[in-house]
């Protein structure tokens, strides 16, 4: 009798509905997809058609209106227990969509009408395109704040050239959504997002991912060699190098790792309790009660912590809405998802470990749920913003008040 | 910079902000009245004076107006930093005064004018009397759906015998809220309270509380002899035996005590963090920062949890201003409470021990706040509703759906 | 710096060094045969022609003379490390070379010379034609003393029919170890071990191993469907329903297991130490510190108290020379076993876990060595005798020196 | 039924026979020392007149000969279940006798009869005149490899000024080994240990020792204030800041700070049975089985990698009669004896509160043996060599094979 997440809007109530229904066709041949390490195309199709991808886009503009950063979340954790593979992908997706939404809420509370109307088109042509976006975000032995991608000065306006990896979701995403360092008008480095179209000349995905989970996600390499961009696809960004700008951008990507990894548990734990139930898994006596007590335990701090950590963010967007908040309220906002990232991406494993304890040998056949789960769910750990360790040695640095580090 | 729980109305906000005050002047004396075993009775005296051992009930009575048990809780939290022997205390008082300012409030939603002005009129006069309510509910061997302490009915009213154990605040309370078996008119057993003034013939408060930890907690056994009770003093309750009567009484009272262990460990770690920052502790590489975010990771987790199972019980009584609410919906906030109660009880001592590890040989002094705070935070695994080993099981049984058992 | 289990015979010393070059030549091709679930034939060739098969042997009738399960079992953790599917199955073949080994010296020591022999000439034969036996035990819905596989007394001899599942290494067996329930000649019915040849008409290899881990181990079903043995195939064995006798014949299993899991995390974390001395680790600062010195704190206490449980068995083989000894020795030592099979079975995923997390996110690819590890190391907790849950149970009831259950 | 460690050879199983017996009048005073906070005088002369602390002491010196430290380890561990406060005192006068047992072994197989005399002569002595050492090597703000505390050369020997903290039995010593900073004839500083009587002019006991737990440890505060010195009184050492010499000289101490611990938490667990099994203790279903098995499996881990660092040791010194080893073999003794004591010093708490959960309310009353056992076994963490924390980045260190650092 857990009491799973809900949603605190009316929209956000209808959105988790829908990712609940989403989620049950996902789960029908994630199995099939993770065997095959096959991105499940035609279910990104559907999210898509259902006006998921649009979740956070105003209704005026096409989309569902679900303003709460706590709902999507929310939405996201449903997701992930029928295929995380597909969850993680969109999710990135989505925290850019919001960061759109509320860069444009900004700039209509704060008067800026031509930046309103702006984003406002941009967010009702992506909706109308069914633009999905796929992160291009990491590098390997990646500086966080300064990325190796480089966007350059051309006569007609950008050329990128670079290499991403774990590029979720690049096998069936219209555009990349790519961070570079550019220099602006001054000739100072600035760390950028580039909206890079995935059939431009010069991109190039390489069908290279083989993980031990997240087989469907495809987290490929992708290389950008000399693409054109327009003028006006690179503005704006933060200082490279610049610690505050970064978690301003990142605020909520942390949870949504997390509540792929809260889907995750809560699907493998159900799975268990099912076994259980049916008589199928371990024996109800004594260790078994005691691995499922702990596991309650275990999700019941994910889920408040998840939550808190959402409407803590939602909270801040109310509280300021007409600017990104002080550095100290973006660090604090940071370090609360951080922190909420890691004990989660914690959490997470040891529910799955227990349920595949609780369903006994028949959880440790290659294509049982929880086997995938185990091996899906310790994605987390290595996914930015922030890497496990990173995440932890910031969240101590934050405790002793100290300047925030990222490199 | 850790994210404090905070109110959520503004009444609860002031109600935080004088428990901060107040738990500034407890903070003071906590080391002396620990040594001494010695309750602060004056320190009582300045919380009643303060209003907040009426915070939630109504301003037109002579309350706070704290009508959110989330508000309450967060408070409560903030009094155990403190010194919890008196926030345990308090606390048991605040869960019998959140109950009946419940009742009434049902009442009055289910137009029963009548009880909702008996309700009015008991709390306005408790409040008028400084009237301080401490729990005398525990028994050794003691089955928890029927006392064995009994309410026999006499000529005038009501005799109650029996013997009560931990009997938090019992030097200091002006009345004991006592569990009792009674017989109702048709015979059928019931568990009710009956309030039993502390200076009535036949009360004996034994003197005998001598603890590892909770030592100022005045935590003695009572003894009732034959203790004349007047006829309207005992009525209502539930039938002796009805688990779903029992957890419907205690619901909040799991998230008290949780309140009172976050407090504990927010307050070692914030010692910790201060004997770090003064160079006092343990060098701050390698393990220390491992350590130190390892309890930021557990505090997010108490808060997240604790914060959510108050703000479900506050949504509870939204949804159900006119009833107690369905047996599955009971079931079901008393298992997250308790799971609450479990996880935080457990993530607590961690903290503690942690806080000590890094602060360094000079926490391990007889008289210092993480010593003591070791010690105190160790009583919440045995403190009921529900002793850390039942309530694990509680849970096990919940999440399979099974029908509670509380014995 | 670690300092590894070591051989306390000169003959164990050799058959470690042995182990180690062996294991040497596993590894290379451990990879190829995980992603294929093919079983490494040539690789069990290699181990027998080198004697590995042989090891407890006496070298008077073909075998190495390692007297020591000490040894055998730090020996078969060397294995672990390199091919820990290859393990567990030459693992139960010593177990049962072992128990033979075992009983010809209690039959020479207790002056038998008849059943001495007997045992001689059984491990002259099998050195001598290769025997490899794969242990047939488990089965679906399992009492542990009591198989639902049948022997039945025919004219000729015995009938076999079953069902056994999880029987590691059966593609290359030349026998099968089966366990079965056959009523003695006063009809008393008791558990008993029949070798059975692998291509005797009746016995099926189902071919249907598809485990998360120890995918090369061959761990198929097997089906004895009216499979013909002399009358000579059964004797001995012990009561059905007996926990005394079963725990006698599984003394040493546990700690086989346990060498597995040792092996496994030992490779896991040698693995995670070169990537963090190469470079390409997690940074070495902080969290990484912290992690790598909790797994040495897991090995430490892994190999400690492995050592210990298999010295234990070598003085008890000393102390006993002429007897199995009391059945509160067996339980002492079986209780010991089990504790040690239970946390290396914990600490073991834990440190790969951790080896996971600090060779970073190379780790995750799917061939992985320690995403292998990760796979192969959590199916310790299935493998009987005892599985994790009741491994846990009946250390308690030990502890609390109840009667043993095992069902 | 768990398996007690066991001494090796015959003259240490009669050790351990005797310290089970002081064990046992320790453990009923242990309560009454415990609560004021008084050395218990009398038990110490007991010890001393049972030949305790001559244990190692050849017998021809008038000792009880047992060469083992792996049996002098193991009956630590006994004398730890009556009171661990004397226990950790004794253990620091065993080390130090220890090592001049071997150091005069050394000399006698080096061939040096001179020194060997010189050691046997002192030994004599020391066991003739009843000398208790207490360690006096703790400094606040420490340096560990080169002590604040200084000896100076005067004409008559030398002069010793300095303050030493947790001078563990200062109380009731005869004699203090106190660690001291040196200039050899050269003049290079030196770190060498030298004896002092504590009656001494210019020697004082401060009486200020006011513990969480080890209360009766009488670990005060210890001043040199121009203690003169015989020539002879320093000699040896090692260089200052030279961590193998450190090591060296401190490779046993680790394993009987662990041995405390062990015997603490053994002899807590060993209460909570008792609770159960008089039916005092938490109900034995569920969640309390669990505990249980959960202590059993870390007192098993404890067990076994203490017996397993201990053996190492005699090993190596079986190993190398003439001399105290290479760097390369005593870092990786000292590292094992470290990763021991760092877990067993994690595992020893956790038994300890989980032996307080099992024992119920009644153990957390003030004087009650878990309640002190709680308090007691905290201190380990914080006795050198090394603190957790540092053992834990020493651990880590090792295990990269980087050279040790110590400060």
């Amino acid at each position: 009798m857990p009491l799973d997440l809900t949603a605190r809007t009316p929209a956000g109530a209808r959105l988790v509905g829908l990712a609940e229904t989403l989620s049950g066709h996902l789960a029908a041949s994630a199995g099939a997809h993770d065997e095959r390490a096959a991105y499940p195309v035609a279910a990104l199709d559907a999210l898509r058609a259902a006006g998921y991808l649009a979740a956070p886009v105003p209704p005026e503009l096409g989309g569902l209106g679900v303003a709460s950063v706590h709902d999507v979340v929310v939405a996201a954790s449903r997701l992930a227990r029928g295929d995380a593979s597909v969850a993680i992908g969109t999710n990135m997706h989505l925290v850019a969509v919001l960061s759109m939404v509320r860069r444009r809420q900004i700039a209509e509370a704060a008067g800026d009408a031509r930046r309103a109307a702006a984003f406002g088109s941009s967010l009702a042509a992506a909706v109308r395109d069914g633009v999905v976006l796929a992160a291009a975000i990491s590098e390997h032995g990646q500086d966080l704040t300064r990325p190796a991608t480089v966007a350059t000065r051309t006569e007609r306006g950008w050329r990128v050239d670079g290499r991403k990896a774990f590029c979720t979701m690049s096998a069936a995403a219209t555009h990349f959504y790519a961070a570079v360092t550019f220099a602006d008008e001054a000739g100072a480095e600035r760390y950028g997002y580039a909206q890079i179209a995935a059939d431009a000349p010069g991109v190039r995905v390489h069908d290279d991912w083989d993980g031990l989970g997240m087989r469907a996600s495809a987290s490929h390499t992708v290389t950008f060699d000399r693409v054109e961009l327009p003028a006006g696809a690179l503005r704006g960004g933060f200082p490279a190098g610049d610690a505050t700008g970064y978690m301003d951008r990142n605020l909520t990507a942390g949870l949504f790792h997390a509540s792929a990894s809260l889907g995750i548990a809560e699907a493998a734990h159900a799975n268990a309790l099912a076994a259980l139930a049916g008589g199928n898994g371990a024996a109800t006596h004594g260790r078994a009660g005691t691995l499922l007590a702990d596991s309650e335990l275990d999700l019941t701090a994910a889920r408040g912590a998840l939550g808190r950590a959402a409407m803590l963010i939602d909270d801040h967007h109310d509280r300021r809405p007409r600017d990104a908040g002080t550095a100290t309220e973006i660090h604090a906002l940071f370090a609360e998802a951080q922190a909420t990232k890691a004990l989660v991406g914690e959490a997470a494993p040891r529910v799955v470990d227990r349920a595949m304890a609780l369903a006994g040998g028949a959880a440790y056949r290659s294509g049982h749920p929880i086997a995938r789960a185990l091996r899906d769910v310790r994605a987390i750990g290595f996914m930015h913003p922030l890497g496990a360790n990173r995440a932890h040695e910031f969240v101590a640095r934050a405790a002793l008040g100290r300047d925030p580090e990222l490199h």
